[in-house]
């Protein structure tokens, strides 16, 4: 039987390999990287860094796979996203079929944790549903984005006590959530966080969390503070050509 | 100058210990463990075994702190635990002061992750602001007992592009966040999920997750799999004398 993992690679630093990942990355025959072109070049050479460090197995192979193409200003978000996963799934079907062995091993490597704001579980169980290839499958979890950045910042996720909330620049921009004094949000290419200064909030940014090219700002979320992440944000995009960031907002619980 | 260290070991699986914590666990010479009385004794034979197999290093030692009794029913919750946060305070500033030397490394191990609903980082901050005693001090992400609940379940923690809450049993007993449909339940010990039944939700529940001990049960979560959770629950609570279960209740998005 063929057998497929999503292996969580944390957030950057190559130390938040676990033990387990390890073991994993050990016993796969084929890796299966997405090229996202070169904006990301950064990253799939981080991606090779990994591989060169901790696969000891002699014999392993990395196949790039092209992501379908995706409209990044849909009307319909959840529609656009579902069009999309459902041409990426023809895709790495083909791909499955043509490059795994009946008993061989494939893995794909997810930044972060499999599970948070990622699609690479999604397409495994979308490649299953059309029934055409039989594989087992198992997710091995990492160190999040969201744990990277509390952790340099050395601050909890939650009050004593409270909920915390993880949400999208996009659902942000649509106002506070509800009844939570702590949200973090991702995939923000908007810094939404603009919404919110001068409101008694603290924010806590990070962008390239774990890497030699790490930035962190926290503070009290004035327009200053504001103004100086997004500058940040905005030379640090111009001087890598891409950015990962994640930011927490914290309101004082009373 | 003392350097303490939180290092998060991961939810309950030793394969769950990264790379980056392996190295930290290796520069540390006092160990600070919290004994929690013989309800938890499990969990103290599974940190020496993370000890015994990652530790390399000849030399260390292992301190045991006892905990100042805890008031488990209080009126005010929040100032409860602010108060039982300043008596433990005291114990560890007199703790750092008399077992660590100057030049000296401590760390306490943290189940999951440092960031979520665990103390140590506010306790090591309640020590600082004390003034007595002087430290650096390091956060070292872990992999959650959230991250490893989904991963077990091969399911992600947001539905595409939603938001999630994390959230405890006490909270949930007051009513569904607004505007999430995916809530994670930590520190309920009063199988709370009870109270929506029947409603459309799925359940991810799991305990002891990542151990051999490890059970899982997944589905629409209508009455008879609400018992069959609360019985199987019970049961090992009594079977093992403690128990460590989360769960995600998952409203399927329209």
């Amino acid at each position: 039987m063929r057998k497929l993992y999503a292996i969580g690679i944390g957030a950057g630093d190559p130390e938040h390999l676990t033990v387990q990942a390890i073991d994993r990355l050990n016993r796969v025959d084929v890796f299966f990287v997405l090229d996202k072109g070169a904006e990301k070049a950064d990253l799939v050479r981080l991606r090779q860094e990994i591989l060169d460090r901790f696969v000891t197995r002699p014999k392993y192979r990395v196949v790039l796979a092209q992501d379908p193409p995706r409209d990044r200003t849909p009307v319909d978000y959840r529609a656009a996203v579902a069009d999309w996963h459902a041409a990426r799934a023809a895709i790495y079907e083909r791909m499955l079929l043509s490059e795994l062995g009946t008993n061989d091993s494939g893995a794909f490597l997810v930044w972060g944790d499999p599970s948070l704001y990622d699609s690479t579980i999604a397409l495994i169980e979308a490649v299953l549903a059309r029934g055409n290839v039989e594989f087992e499958y198992e997710v091995v979890p990492g160190i999040s984005s969201i744990s990277a950045l509390v952790a340099r910042h050395r601050t909890t996720m939650n009050q004593i006590g409270r909920a915390v909330q993880l949400t999208t620049g996009r659902r942000l921009a649509e106002g506070w959530p509800d009844g939570v004094d702590d949200v973090f949000v991702l995939l923000d290419a908007h810094t939404t966080f603009d919404r919110y200064v001068d409101e008694g909030l603290h924010v806590y940014w990070g962008a390239y969390v774990g890497t030699p090219d790490e930035i962190l700002l926290s503070g009290p979320l004035t327009s200053a503070l504001a103004a100086r992440i997004r500058e940040t944000r905005a030379a640090a995009r111009e001087r890598h050509g891409w950015i990962m960031d994640t930011y927490l907002l914290r309101r004082p619980a009373k």
